[in-house]
């Protein structure tokens, strides 16, 4: 996202219904989990989901987890990268490879 | 995310430990699940939380999102700006504006 | 909990420790969701859970429950038996028996 | 909850309708996820919430902790004040009153 361009598509959407004071950070790590909830949804009974309703949803976890970082300044790629980095550390190759086991059971 | 580039380095660090295996989008969904609620716990007694944890807790919602949307194809801003056009038709400005109200109860 | 003592314990947990300061209706939602996410994590990657985290984890999201039932005035048992009313007309058994669709897709 | 009475008629309706066959652990912890998320959906842009809706989206929560539990083999009041003996250890009155610090912050 290097330019951004979402996020400023989202930014005037909320700027135009005057939604920035609904979204304070609180609000929006509550609508990411609600969003996540219905995601999951999709796949309650079942291994497999129907991809357009999964697409759906997924985009609706995403656009909060956006706002989330713009509010906080944050760009969404830049922290994923810097997460990578850490949990490089945290999973070496030659220790977590073909487990799914958490780091500190390694 | 024009180029994709976190992605691809998610997906060197998922193929370098073998992990697709599990990474079926069930399972990816559910992380999707956890992670939020980790994001959550940042704001579980205050609305004001730790800067530093939040972006952390964030970047795991985000990373577990980029995972499922490449293992379904998509590329994620595309669809969080395709959404926004199905959101936009429900919430018109002039029925919107500084409202937090559901479309069906505008 | 025809007694309500466990209830009755919880609230003197509470009440000793000053606690119910923090515990409005949408804190004890916001828990309970946490808490969700954490029993949730016992199956991340797995069908099959450590019976011992599981119980815990329940534990934790039980408790919330209760608590966020007890600040609303409502008997949980009750309110599970009177739910289960309605659901009894969504899904009527010659309709359901067997499947696990939606009401509105029976 | 000593003489299980809630617990008994659940059984029955989910034995009606054949459905113990989607009730595995795993998918039971999804749907409560699943319903938490609901829960919040009632608080995510107000402190307040209609109490006819906070009512049956817990009672849809406990539903399935209670379905959880009973297949488990656990008593859910019986867990609840299990766990809390752990929990009064580790938040001593004397440390943890008037205090939300997680106790190994206290």
């Amino acid at each position: 996202m290097s330019d951004n361009s979402v996020v400023r598509l989202l930014r005037e959407f909320v700027a135009e219904r005057e939604w920035s004071q609904f979204h304070s950070s609180s609000n929006l790590a509550k609508s990411i989990s609600i969003e996540a909830g219905e995601l999951l949804e999709c796949f309650q009974w079942d291994e497999e989901a129907e991809p357009m309703r999964v697409q759906s949803e997924l985009a609706d976890v995403l656009t909060y987890a956006y706002l989330l970082a713009d509010r906080l300044g944050l760009d969404p790629d830049t922290i994923v990268a810097e997460k990578l980095e850490e949990t490089r550390t945290k999973y070496p190759v030659e220790k977590a490879r073909g487990r799914s086991s958490k780091y500190d059971e390694l």
